[in-house]
């Protein structure tokens, strides 16, 4: 059964997941679509990059992913298909795929132009619906990565991902907020093994990385690796997020007190 | 595989949604079971009805679609099972299908009366998960539609979804506001085609439908045809919604200027 | 197909979920993953406990619950299997099948202790994905009951949702609020069959159970049977929770005033 996965900015209150399943199921009848989310903020095409990096890792080999945040919808920008760790991206050419290609030596992109992949209308609105749900449906049948348009060379890309890592040292900024108030960074744990570290981040400074949430007490600080390797700054059964202070792009910083 | 969709006020909090889900499998383990929204207001007969109005086209024939918004369970209300467009619509008899009938050339609507189809123990509370789900279940494993139960000649009906039309004018109104902000009006694209027009709406006067949210700077109100062919006041990379101002059930204009 | 059902305080704007989904895709692909809610309040376990509690009974035998409500992830804390009503629930040993083990005659629960099961990474702060959802999955492929780990005795528990029954009166307590507003007793309705009643909580008092929300004026507290077989209290057309007055935990007196 193929899995396609759907991250979007629509919302739960509105049809427009739906609609794009049912183009799907209309399709391929036996496509098995998982939802990431259709909660990411409005138009936030750097949320939307970082949750799909971290959801695609736990899918199976030719999953393929739709992300939906296209505040460019019914310009002339392009639709992208990405082949990288052998499953497909398909969204708009905004960045929203950046931090994949950031993370994947090996990856091909491609401009969705193959009209006879499409609906047959196509609205200025929804291209989601109409060019981005088909054409995963077709692609989940059988249809060739190829056959979709040409090579793309030069992508739009958000900021790196990766931060700057010098000797000891590594300057790394939050990348996403979570539900639960954790503040992910974009630096991994690979970076700073085996340091006495200190992490500074806004007016917080902390020495270590903790095994559990709950190894400090409730309502203080820690640092944690998170479930994506990432350095996460997390309260203990509380939310660590302080709009405009400690949020994303906030510069964290982490040293080798050793080195 | 059967396609059920579910169209709910229940929120996402709780288990009732998946309470139907657990009924509908016991029935049928391979429905391939849809949620089309559970975040309809509560007990917003009206919002239902736009929403299952705009997520029917996009599914294939003899999807079953469950809507359970339904502030009068447990009184004698029927339960309606109308087919319209190939397809089948199960939920109360409040005028939740009023837009599908008033779209519909051809329909036929029964009362859910065969209390064979339903689960054995009827609460007073949810008549979705034991009544309306069963009957789904088992319609999507051959149960006959006429078995249902006997024709209803009047069910009950909302204000008409079609805008009043006079020679070079459309007297319409907004009848939705979605999770962007975007304020949809009644007013379908075939009934201004090639018009010069003026929008009306509240302060605002438009004079143009854009072909893309973009072509408008930030912020800026527009009109655009929304995904399901109607016109739609939005804000580029914004809310176009005052509340109490440009709302559901706000009246919309639109002239011909050369008429 | 067999069914594997999700209740998490993930919420829906993260991939978490999804992350889980994609591990038991991985490992039975023609897993059939049901939502039961992603939005339980962050680390509260009483609300996972009701909500589990009232989804099983309509799901089919053999069915697996997996419940991730996890302030303790990281610590010693042992991860339960419990197989309770023909069905197997998989979450973290906090209370959680707390209110399953006070309703269920016979029960076994194991400690899920079998690394062989588990994803090989393990992280310090989803075990939900790295644990509990690939044992899922291999149980829904198979994998015994009795290899998972094994039996505790004591596992933690909530305050029983027993009420205390004496002749002529039942003291319990408001255990949930609903979406809606209602507010569900742990009152059961076999407790006060027959009886002419008083019920009192807070400032309110009713003295008789309607058949249906619309049996009162808009706006105005009845008492009902809900969904679940609890008694209800709500108000017509609207909420009726009242924080830190008729909330959680808010004393309910039932009276037979002729006993």
């Amino acid at each position: 059964m193929s899995i396609i996965t759907l991250t979007t900015d629509f919302g739960l209150k509105d049809h427009y997941a739906a609609s794009m399943k049912g183009v799907m199921l209309s399709i391929n009848s036996g496509a098995n679509i998982v939802d990431i989310t259709h909660e990411i903020k409005p138009q936030d095409v750097e949320h939307a990059a970082y949750v799909i990096l971290c959801a695609y890792p736990h899918f199976p080999a030719n999953t393929i992913h739709v992300v939906v945040v296209d505040p460019g919808v019914g310009t002339s920008r392009n639709i992208l298909v990405v082949a990288a760790f052998d499953q497909i991206f398909i969204g708009p050419d905004n960045g929203v795929f950046s931090y994949i290609l950031d993370q994947s030596g090996s990856t091909i992109t491609r401009a969705l132009e193959n009209a006879s992949l499409f609906l047959p209308d196509i609205s200025n609105t929804f291209h989601g619906r109409d060019i981005m749900a088909p054409v995963a449906a077709r692609l989940s049948t059988g249809t060739s990565f190829e056959s979709v348009g040409g090579i793309i060379e030069n992508p739009v890309r958000l900021a790196s991902i990766k931060p700057k890592e010098s000797p000891g040292q590594v300057n790394g900024r939050i990348i996403h907020v979570d539900g639960f108030g954790n503040l992910v960074t974009n630096i991994s744990e690979d970076m700073i093994r085996g340091w006495t570290l200190e992490l500074r981040v806004g007016p917080i400074r902390l020495n270590s990385i903790e095994p559990a949430y709950a190894n400090v007490p409730d309502g203080e600080y820690l640092a944690i690796i998170g479930s994506s390797g990432f350095v996460e700054i997390a309260k203990n059964q509380a939310s660590a997020h302080i709009p405009d202070q400690l949020t994303r792009g906030t510069p964290v910083i982490i040293k080798n007190l050793t080195s």
